[in-house]
């Protein structure tokens, strides 16, 4: 957890996440992008994120300064060609985030929605291509950050391999902590973000790529900023960014992998987030709050907790009387209605998390709520009618 | 300077540049992209920035994380719509990539190139409009950091103006240190980044737009990420960014624009920015070397520099012997051959300049040159045949 050195706030929300403090240390310094600390440093980092993809000689990572969002559009628009067409799985607010990313581009796709509550079956994805024989490339968000449910990515890839459809993974909230095989997966690209699982600064998206599916999307992206092609291009041949690079970012995140090597990698990491969100699970249902996931589908990124039936309860105040004291809670309710996220990756420990815990159990008993069982039930089989993602997306969808 | 409390290069470059210690400071601590501080800092930002153009009540600025490039093809997207064409004037690098984005995104164009080793004349932009009456928007790099040359904003926007032609003006290297009056010059939109004259950290770009002129270009952009009209909307109405937000600069740039406001805004800096460049220009002088530009046609942000007349000269060692000592400054030659650049912006004093004159003229003792004059001449009324930005953009040229 942050050392009270400073007055940062303590992040359980699924990003951006505390840092170390050493990790932000290192964004005191100014440097040049060209200076060797930073070319080599950069080198460093790309070598790694590869070795983690499993993707030495046939990968490339491909660093890409902005949101990880700017990431999730680069590869689209690098990977599906005009004469392509994309099959979206949806189940949740950044799948959402796919289609409307695809509209706005233009990008022939057709989405296949599935409710944001349990994993979609796999049948489900082979009837999808059945229906849309002209599909040639499937993307997936491996972790949807508005729930936390984790999608079956092998038995997708699978199929998708035997079907000869190319693999894009929005996997912004899951690389660094959960495998992602290239040779096992054979996706054509991921996303990733320097922030979340690898515990660096927001303002540097990452794509891992496979090197040869890359080389054939010269000229894909029908954009300067974000085409990948141009971008791997002259990182491989100059070591430099295209642009002036977020600076301090980019040194925030060679610290940050160095510190993710150091912790013992992809399995270490899992490790330290799988006992982070049981304490925090089991905890809170000890006072009676019910996950809106089974454990078998929840990823260990976060946990969504059904408000409690009790009239007292109101998750703004909870929010803003834990963040006066330091601790910083989501308000919005992403997934489903009448639900709420607790975040327990970042450079955070168990003992943060039973604090976290406490002070909810002290706010809610100071607010007069008594009763924390599940205040409205849905049947999980079914899309909520009011799937009101309003909060985060400035926009309510709740006819959908 | 940055205090010897650090190992901060000394950025005597065009960007990224210098920062205060305490701009970097504000970089320590994570925080929530909605806790109060943040959403307020925000708001703050973005009124000053709009202050700053003159443009209170017609104006909103638009924060784009990311490369300031990012904001530039951003501008492009939302403000050209599809039934319309683009006049880019191009005499740089900068001007370059403004041509190499609209290829890259299908934007109908043609491009005016101009010399560029002085400003275009109006009568040039007169006839570039006249051959094509087809234009409906202008775009000008106000000053092109390649070369430092300063282009005649004022008298290209009244063309606009007076021939009915949308303006819209890349700042990037100028806004904050020289005035961009929305309602004198008329623009559409300009862009600027977070970093330059603003000396906050790199890694967020801004577009500051005439909001009824923005108000049109609902669904222009073919971009989800890259749509200011989008963003600006969330903007507005949540006071939030749309994706995760780089935190860490945002707070930065918030410390950035306080500290530009208590110097004394766009005058105070410029000011100090021109006894920079003058004791930059005067000391290179008196040891022997010749700038590229008149100094009338010359923005106080860089100079640019004649190789000397010696064979000793080298500007990679001239450069590495620097960066061992601290001082960075730029080994890449951006407009004309056989030239150099030095920055003078940047959280930078006249004695910083001074010194790294000192150290200039000690290095190149030491590698045996003695003859500073200029080392080719060329016709400045020409375009150099060899247009060698090979160093920066990772691409030969020279057959342009």
């Amino acid at each position: 957890m942050p050392v009270p050195l400073d007055n940062s706030s303590v992040l359980l929300i699924p990003g951006p996440v505390s840092l170390p403090l050493s990790t932000r240390l290192t964004m005191l310094e100014d440097h040049a992008a060209r200076e060797r600390e930073m070319v080599e440093g950069l080198r460093y980092v790309r070598r790694y994120l590869v070795k983690l993809a499993n993707a030495e000689g046939i990968g490339t990572a491909i660093p890409l300064p902005g949101s990880a969002t700017y990431a999730n559009e680069a590869m689209i628009r690098t990977f599906v060609p005009k004469t392509g067409k994309l099959l979206l799985h949806t189940n949740g607010g950044f799948g959402e985030w796919l289609v409307e990313m695809c509209v706005s581009m233009g990008v022939p796709h057709v989405a296949l929605r599935t409710p944001p509550t349990r994993p979609p079956s796999i049948e489900q994805f082979r009837e999808a291509l059945r229906s849309n024989p002209d599909v040639t490339h499937v993307i997936v968000v491996h972790v949807e950050t508005s729930s936390g449910l984790l999608n079956p990515i092998r038995d997708i890839a699978d199929l998708c391999y035997e079907q000869g459809k190319a693999l894009l993974i929005d996997a912004v909230a899951s690389f660094g902590v959960l495998e992602l095989d290239m040779r096992r997966l054979r996706y054509q690209a991921l996303t990733l973000s320097s922030n979340k699982c690898l515990e660096g600064p927001p303002g540097l998206g990452w794509v891992v790529a496979n090197a040869a599916a890359l080389e054939e999307c010269k000229g894909n992206a029908r954009s300067l900023s974000l085409d990948l092609w141009e971008q791997n291009r002259v990182m491989e041949q100059t070591g430099f960014f295209r642009f002036t690079p977020p600076i301090h970012a980019v040194r925030g995140t060679i610290k940050a992998v160095e510190t993710h090597e150091a912790e013992g990698g992809t399995k270490a990491r899992l490790r330290r987030y799988r006992t982070n969100w049981w304490r925090l699970v089991s905890d809170m249902r000890r006072l009676g709050f019910e996950t809106l996931l089974a454990d078998d589908d929840a990823a260990p990124i976060l946990a969504t907790f059904h408000d409690p039936a009790d009239a007292n309860f109101d998750i703004g105040i909870l929010a803003d009387e834990m963040a006066a004291k330091g601790i910083i809670i989501f308000p919005g309710r992403l997934a489903v209605p009448n639900t709420f996220r607790i975040g327990c990756i970042g450079a955070i420990e168990e003992a943060t998390i039973r604090r976290a815990v406490k002070m909810i159990a002290e706010t809610l008993a100071r607010m007069g709520v008594q009763r924390f069982g599940r205040s409205a039930t849905f049947s999980t089989g079914e899309l909520p009618q009011a799937f009101d993602i309003l909060d985060h997306f400035g926009r309510a969808r709740a006819s959908r």
